[in-house]
């Protein structure tokens, strides 16, 4: 069985890895798809980001979906062949963030795919996995590309709970990468009234305009271009920052009335914040990351199609073409979401 | 020009109304469609509801929809022609409420046909009907039957802005009249991932079903239908309790799970609560009446087919079969929402 | 050694309980003092309440403060002779409660005292008693007949907490038991601005003046004296609901303006409730179930004189004098806590 | 009469102003007490503070208490010679954020002795002054000087509710002036249960200590002061961030837990922001901005004894030693509030 290993930045490769027989409450997957992330795409361009830096060879991914191949003793609900999305978070249920109600903050957190930690938490994008029962969501009725979506589904519908109520609210969304892309989705199916997307490149807004956002603006082209929305004190109600540039929180920070809410997603540095603003129009800006029960719910999200990634999935390759795959995933001005086939 | 009044119960009559120029900020609307409420129904079948009576004549409606026909002075973004959707909440922007944020509160609230203040309010069931300006909502691309939707769907909008975020969650809605229907509608949109709902017959549920319920339940056919989701402390995280009766409330309580939110719409009068469950679970029951700024928001979700309300519009009668048109909607084995037809 | 059992209603008695040796992470106490609670009161008046009925003998009692006698192994920060406040709640850390941040709400609670499950949960009014060291919280500084006290102020901490924010907020507490005048101190600590208390009995309503009650009502005198706060749409912020009697919850809502909350302390069976006001109001009414974390902040709030419970510590008596220590808790003219001398 | 103008950075006098007849709803006031904000100081020693420029004379000043001299017509509930804390808060209460229920937020406030709209909103600081009746609450019980804390009491207590439930909480202060000094007060009166306090300067920590604060810490003498609360993902619960400085906020957001809240008082300028621990702890950071119906709480707060802020007047001085009293008060070694005296 072949798993792929980041060593350092630019330097992938294809190894094996073992595939053991599942312990009790474990299945042993045969893998079908992998997406690859931004943190994915970080450690293959940079070999990390901000001080989280690969310290050893680490096995990438953790947005995948595999068929059952085997149960281990004591799993129930899962059968041979059944397609799964596999959650890749795995918090320890017992430290004091567990038990808290925040397994996402969990102290021991195993999340696959991470350098966080030392030694690192092996990934996910492997041919074979073996997972615990518990994360394995029943996935019928969707594809295995459409399953390996329930990841990043999952972290922005986390980062929706995060925004408070939104049925009515006028929403803007800046960067329109994939999870900008699937913000707009989970915040128009969270009852959004009006979502506005900023992107500095027009393929991101081609995907934000599919995605259903009302308005699509090019801050690159108009750099003014929220303006309008900007004046007397701000007119929208919650942004979702999914960008980590600063200039992008600065004019969505102008677009919000008081007590407007920023939700920001992705691992982003230092940022000059404008906090003059959100002192003097009261705003909130508040931080979300992964997910965790979420999860369960983006895969009946798109099994009952109230959420339909589809239109995000742009492109797909064989396990052996990894390198063609991350320089396309590399490349914002064609790729959306960039998969890789196990299987 | 003729308005549908009500002077007792049972006894509701046409007679004129006047319709005079409108004066500055008014425009005076030709009315097409009037939707028949709970409320209505209550003062033609009973004269009231608990201490809640007729005491004077009193034109019902507020569930209406009309072309505007002439503008006053001062009055822009509104055409002759325009379908609108129309307002009943005219709080005065003046009192402590309003002044908190809360103009559904407003200690003046003039609300198109209540009998709650006296002088009653008069109501918007009549062919011409003379509004403020800020009370109506350009309506383009619905039809006169959706437009005078907006006004229930503000109601369940407004319910579920209470009820807090529901992104994920289990709701569970007792009673599918058109309030009920609507409130699954409105839980689907703001991002309910499984809603189950139940009625004591099966007209109501075969709309729920419709409109999208994941399951429905006759509670008259299987009284302990719920028992499967209200076993350890239950597992519901949401009741929109729509039907009234202290029946539906106690199996709701059972079923929802610790910290569970139960939304009470409806205006009943003393209920049997179980309030060793609501203590012991921490569950919260809270309040929804009426809405405000949700009405351009009903308009908008609609414009946009993020709710669709058709399904519901069952029958409409010319204003002159008022008394047909009343006696089909209380007539709950038949009838969802039935609406007059004023042109 | 002695621990105080109920059998049936009126039936107490002294029998021998054994007190083993600490295993790991355990400490052994010899308790000092026992406060009867309101839920002790009723195993003794009537064997229960409710549904929850004593089924085998029970050792009573759960608000208990002792002084460490030997140390099990691995057990840091408590020294032999350090008096303690003894927490009873005993969640599993393993449930799905436990895992939402619910401990109070455990599946598996092994609350001391509680009849709730069967086999019962067996008390803590013995002479010895070997607890969890996480159960114990120094108490140094204090007399151990407050540190007995850090139980029930820990329950209204807990309901403070559930009422939301009470900075500046106008207070209504109905019923002045133990409960109700702890309520007092903690709306005060929690920031309230102004309290209103209410009883049927004039000893309550003295001690609540003492807690700092600016006001106090005696409704059984004046049925109608909270009627100046109903005027218009009520006044009130916040209702602490600790009577369990319908007249009280009905005319504390009367008193709540729009989006007023209650919540409801104790255990009470139905209650008949004016849904008409909570819907058209929109009234909470949230329910509030022990404690947890709140208990250390209970020791800590009186070790800092920021909560002074000792104005309620009317009675104490020798353990074999328990007949006498019942009779006098149950007699509301006289007393209000009534707590058990151990040593 | 005379008023206190600031023309430029440095450049204060005193001149005449006028003190007509109050109007229907006014009263005219005989000044006793007024304290020196930060923001006078910003005027007086910059001339302003980030885009806020003093483009005309200014009459500063907007802390202030007297005594009632005259009333104008309609006036009810003062009496000639009261003692009245006067709010400086004037919203409109017709602009759509005062309708939102935010009148701090107030598109046309009228805030006194503020540069921020032109012309200029002219201040307090003088001998007379005429005011709308429901600016002044009845100080009887207060000195004057205690009095004319209202106003900054008020910021704080706002900004407490702005960080949501602090009953338990352990929080962190940073920075010592006059806010932050108020700010443990009025986190100790909300509940909190553990508060420390840092600062550069021993002076600020002195009355930080006298305030309440259980710990105080001289960030200047131990940079790495707070690093034992920062182990892990931290400890605290809540940041008053009262300084800013880049440093403080950034030892702060180290110091607090996962779902962590930061309130940021005072007007800075942009700010450096570790946003990938906002992100990955999922902090919240909240503006705090003024205050209205606060004013009437700290008022309150204060002729209950509940909140005590007489140990922060540290110096006052006679109108006429101006420049004396503003040396004082911008000389943080010495002074915490400074007040003028204006009778």
């Amino acid at each position: 069985m072949k798993a792929l290993y980041a060593d350092a930045a630019r330097e992938l490769r294809l190894a094996d890895c073992d595939a053991p027989a599942p312990g009790p409450g474990e299945v042993r997957l045969r893998l079908a798809r992998g997406g690859i992330c931004g943190s994915d795409l970080h450690y293959f361009l940079h070999g990390g980001f901000g001080a989280v830096r690969l310290k050893e060879p680490m096995i990438l991914g953790h947005e995948v979906a595999g068929h059952v191949e085997a149960l281990g003793d004591g799993v129930t609900g899962l059968a041979q062949g059944d397609l799964v999305a596999v959650s890749p978070s795995r918090p320890c249920g017992a430290c004091s963030e567990c038990l808290r109600g925040l397994p996402n903050q969990c102290l021991n957190m195993r999340f696959y795919g991470s350098a966080m930690p030392f030694p690192h938490i092996q990934g996910a994008f492997r041919e074979a996995l073996v997972a615990e029962a518990g994360q394995c969501v029943k996935a019928d009725g969707l594809t295995p590309a459409e399953a390996a979506m329930a990841e990043p589904l999952s972290v922005v519908l986390h980062a929706v709970r995060q925004a408070g109520g939104l049925v009515g609210a006028r929403v803007l969304v800046t960067g329109c990468g994939p999870i900008g892309v699937l913000a707009i989705l989970a915040a128009r199916r969270a009852g959004a009234q009006e979502i506005i997307a900023t992107d500095i490149a027009e393929n991101g807004l081609a995907f934000a305009r599919k995605a259903g956002a009302d308005r699509v603006l090019n801050t690159a082209a108009a750099p003014e271009a929220l303006a309008p929305y900007s004046e007397a004190k701000g007119s929208l109600d919650v942004l979702f920052e999914c960008s980590g540039a600063d200039a992008a929180l600065r004019a969505g920070i102008a677009a919000l009335r008081p007590r407007g809410r920023v939700v920001q997603l992705g691992l982003s540095g230092d940022m000059a914040v404008p906090m003059m603003q959100i002192t003097a129009k009261e705003l909130s800006v508040t931080g979300s990351f992964r997910f965790h029960e979420e999860f369960a719910t983006a895969v009946a999200m798109m099994q009952k199609r109230l959420i339909d990634v589809r239109p995000l999935l742009t492109h797909s390759f064989p396990l052996a073409e990894y390198q063609t795959a991350f320089e396309t995933a590399a490349d914002r001005s064609r790729a959306m979401k960039v998969q890789l086939e196990f299987a």
